[in-house]
């Protein structure tokens, strides 16, 4: 014998996360079974609301359970800044600075033609539509990679083609705060130097 | 603003899990986004069938879906031998050897009076009921920790008692196999000593 049916299947299912293998699957669903009732219906019932009341923002992409999302709804924000990037994730790394108060453009993914994703499978159309209404800078926050600077690139020329008016920029690569020289790469050695400043 | 409300919630769920902190839930969260609704709902639903369909073997308190285990259904385990160990997971170590066969006795926790477990909290009465059952050897696996060796001089003491006909062992603690002296830890070398046999 090894596990129950219903303890193998849930340790199955709890497979499908992210870095989770059966050891670590053993022990969640062992855990779980150690709830009390009311908090694994809670925790069952949050499963299954979240996918089906969280959509994408009708505007940016961001993920919301309204149409639009909580940050293209709050009117303090600058709508004429747009800061593009890959996923939900980023936004959420940005807003915890409080220092951003602009709108973002979720574009879920980065144009990758070797996984097979073009600028049709990601979210540019509707930033396309978004440029002709009083936006006056486009930052573009895409990683450093080859996904991230070829999706850079593209919506840099598309923006200058179809939106000279609107600056666009991209933010800054170099050595993080509190990094030391000696253990950065070197592609973040070359960066930290190209985006010198005069002091 | 930081994530939606479904999502934050699942988030907060998520936390109830083992060594699982913001950063892994909101991990696993957007995992969970990204699934599709059959997956979904099939994770949702194994969570709760979990809960509703697991209760403990009537006869040794594993983990079970039937009121006997299927160990204790099985025919041909020796009954004669009772394994005795802290908890389920221990059980499946145990079976994963594919080296035992005879049946268990799962404790489900181990005396601790400082975090306020007795003897009588845990599933020791249906142990003696057993014992009267053409019982010869009582096996404790119990851990070398405070709350296993008192686990096991209290059960030892019980048995010597009750069913004095019936021989109690402790499996050995020494050295793993592949292990070394010098990464031992100082009670397991003392073990290992104690342990010696002749060769």
């Amino acid at each position: 014998m090894l596990y129950p049916k219903s303890l193998e299947s849930l340790i199955e299912n709890l497979k499908k996360l992210p870095g989770v293998g059966q050891k670590t699957a053993e022990r969640y669903a062992l855990s779980i079974l150690g709830l009390e009732m009311d908090e694994v219906s809670d925790l069952a019932e949050a499963i299954i609301e979240l996918k089906a009341k969280i959509k994408n923002c009708r505007k940016c992409g961001n993920l919301s359970e309204d149409d639009l999302c909580a940050i293209c709804q709050d009117e303090l924000r600058d709508s004429s800044i747009i800061c593009v990037v890959a996923n939900t994730t980023d936004t959420i790394a940005m807003e915890k600075t409080e220092n951003y108060h602009g709108t973002y453009h979720v574009l879920n993914g980065l144009i990758s033609p070797s996984k097979g994703v073009l600028p049709d499978d990601l979210n540019i159309k509707s930033l396309k539509e978004r440029l002709n209404d009083g936006v006056e800078e486009v930052i573009i926050a895409t990683n450093l990679t080859v996904e991230g600077d070829t999706t850079s690139l593209y919506l840099s020329k598309l923006i200058a083609m179809e939106n000279p008016e609107v600056k666009v920029t991209r933010i800054a690569h170099g050595l993080p705060v509190g990094g030391h020289l000696d253990y950065a790469d070197d592609l973040t050695i070359i960066k930290a130097l190209e985006g010198r400043f005069k002091i």
